[in-house]
């Protein structure tokens, strides 16, 4: 029986990596597409390529392009700053790590990779439960992008769809976590951090998110982080 | 009275620049973006420049992105070589020109300008009457587009929205020049032939399609053509 082929998405991070593998658990083709817009985490671009290589991906496409032109968030090289120590303020404001449209932009560009090689679903690693309060991770926004997808390209007028799979979208950091433990993800490589140094900071929102869903899921993160918050110890 | 900010989508192209000249007609603060994805016409670029220049931008980006990676498109450097001499054909069917998900990739990367800068709108030059037969230069492309960066932005949630102009949607090619001409577009600086010669080529849909826009509008076109058809001589 063919295969069917899927694109996924992979950034590098925690979320993308277990997303990619629930694509190669269903045994798709896959085809891996990993955006290089100017993120300071350089860091999470060697973790895409491990995690491609990983899922055995037919091809990873790494793609240039400087978002950081625009501006508009503390991601960007040089720029993060933002620290909160509070785990419990996360998710209650946009915090300045947001990237104006970047979701939008991504899966545009998945969107033109899937319909390019014929693939019939785009695996993106969102979700909205213990996220960072960014507006395009919302299960509405998904679904608004879905629609437009489907009259989107040639393909649609050709009656086929490509479908935005969005397996953690209702999944809590702790549940994709334990999903992750099942599939064997290999969580030392990934790369969650917004900060690019050798090793995760342990204070950026990121790396609060991530340690509070090891901990919640009775698991212990692989990565040596600088600093462990005293409720992760 | 403090003016709008909106961003123009620039091609270099006819089309994108009659949208951006009504832009300018209605006194708003334009900022440009162009973006340079692997377009086998570079002589697009430098009439987006220009153009740029003739609308008094306050800033003018050029964003590098490879989409040629993907495939998909004979428009790509290089690979253009579907001409149909035949006016009546097109429009009949999706051409091998089509671009996967160009128009999202651009209204994307629009909407990330737009929020960085605090823009209100976005001027794109999709027309749906003379048009190539593109799935997204369509009206209900257009309106489900505007639903998503309705709730797709930090902005959205702060409840303003950024609104996708598109000022050619229901005009013929005639009237677009009809339109440009009354505002003084200097049709001359504007490109739209597919191939990336010197002079236009005459023979490729885009080259037809405008010179038959010149004729029904009974305006000459200032560009040296190649070869003319000879409808139009």
């Amino acid at each position: 029986m063919k295969k069917n082929k899927v694109v996924c998405l992979i950034s590098g991070g925690l979320d993308s990596s277990v997303s990619a593998f629930i694509a190669k658990s269903l045994n798709y083709d896959i085809y891996s597409l990993t955006i290089d817009y100017g993120q300071q985490h350089k860091k999470e671009l060697e973790s895409a390529k491990n995690i491609s290589s990983e899922i055995s991906s037919i091809n990873h496409i790494i793609l240039k392009l400087n978002l950081n032109v625009f501006g508009g968030s503390t991601l960007f090289e040089g720029k993060y700053i933002d620290i909160k120590k509070n785990i419990e303020n996360i998710g209650k404001e946009i915090p300045s790590t947001y990237v104006p449209a970047r979701n939008t932009i991504f899966l545009s560009l998945g969107l033109a990779y899937a319909e390019s090689i014929n693939a019939n679903a785009i695996y993106i690693g969102v979700n909205s439960t213990d996220y960072s309060g960014y507006p395009d991770c919302r299960p509405e926004y998904i679904k608004q992008f879905q629609i437009l997808a489907n009259i989107a390209t040639k393909k649609s007028i050709e009656n086929e769809k490509i479908i935005i799979e969005t397996p953690l979208l209702y999944l809590s950091k702790s549940e994709i976590i334990k999903k992750g433990y099942n599939l064997k993800v290999p969580f030392k490589k990934t790369w969650s951090c917004y900060k690019g140094n050798s090793n995760p900071c342990g204070i950026c929102d990121s790396c609060l998110l991530r340690l509070k869903g090891f901990k919640d899921a009775n698991l212990k993160d692989p990565l040596d982080y600088k600093i462990l918050p005293e409720w992760y110890k």
